[in-house]
């Protein structure tokens, strides 16, 4: 989480929503690391976590990360949830919760709806939630 | 309907489900084009619609789609559903039910959430549902 909320600063200097995350391997090995890229990438789906799976997923050679850890610093929304089924993500951890976009333990709760094709093992939710939270309030509020 | 059908044909002959999608633009002049490309890329985010819409951003330079259209063979799923939200997708048309896996007009019904963040203003199912939902049938019947 620590090298996600780094990522995260990193995405705010440069005018991202400041969202940070990392896979890491079943040793605890990183596998990937992304920030948000959506306005420097021209492309909405440029989450995160959804960037550092497709990176992963690369470097392992395989659509899935069966035995896999996402660590992201705020709650996934509906398509980054939905995006960890479809690479069958073992564990979630996420720090910020996001009662307006999340989609884990708010809005949809994508992981409980009784056609959800896969749910991680384990979801940690709100792991180091005051930092990751504080960098987004910062963020908006410099925005204002 | 048509283009995307077609390359739906050309997923199911490189061994990945047949869907295929398009993005317009306002006048309806194609901005892109995909197929899904999940097992090819190692990427179990490359579902068709993901795919097109990436690319249409990236042609257009902005990471919203506003006044575009998807056509996509194949009802979308969760995280498509969430994505058309996220580029601000104005019309979405799409071929074959997926009771199981769809999320528009069946599941988690993305659109209709109460916290869903920007909905299509026209959304047409079931568009050549026949040659679609054919298609997939074929294709997972020659896998068996």
């Amino acid at each position: 989480m620590y090298h996600a909320l780094t990522l995260a600063e990193e995405a705010a200097r440069a005018g991202e929503v400041p969202v940070g995350a990392v896979v890491l391997d079943e040793q605890g090995q990183m596998l990937a690391a992304a920030r948000n890229r959506v306005e420097e990438d021209c492309d909405a789906s440029a989450h995160a976590e959804l960037l550092a799976m497709r990176e992963a997923a690369q470097y392992c050679g395989s659509s899935r990360l069966a035995d896999c850890t996402v660590i992201v610093t705020l709650e996934p929304c509906p398509m980054c949830a939905a995006a960890m089924s479809h690479f069958r993500i073992r564990r979630l951890v996420y720090g910020a919760y996001d009662p307006k976009g999340g989609a884990v333990d708010h809005g949809a709760r994508h992981f409980q709806q009784p056609g959800c094709l896969h749910r991680p093992a384990e979801i940690i939710s709100g792991l180091q939630e005051r930092k990751a939270a504080a960098q987004l309030r910062a963020f908006f509020q410099a925005l204002r």
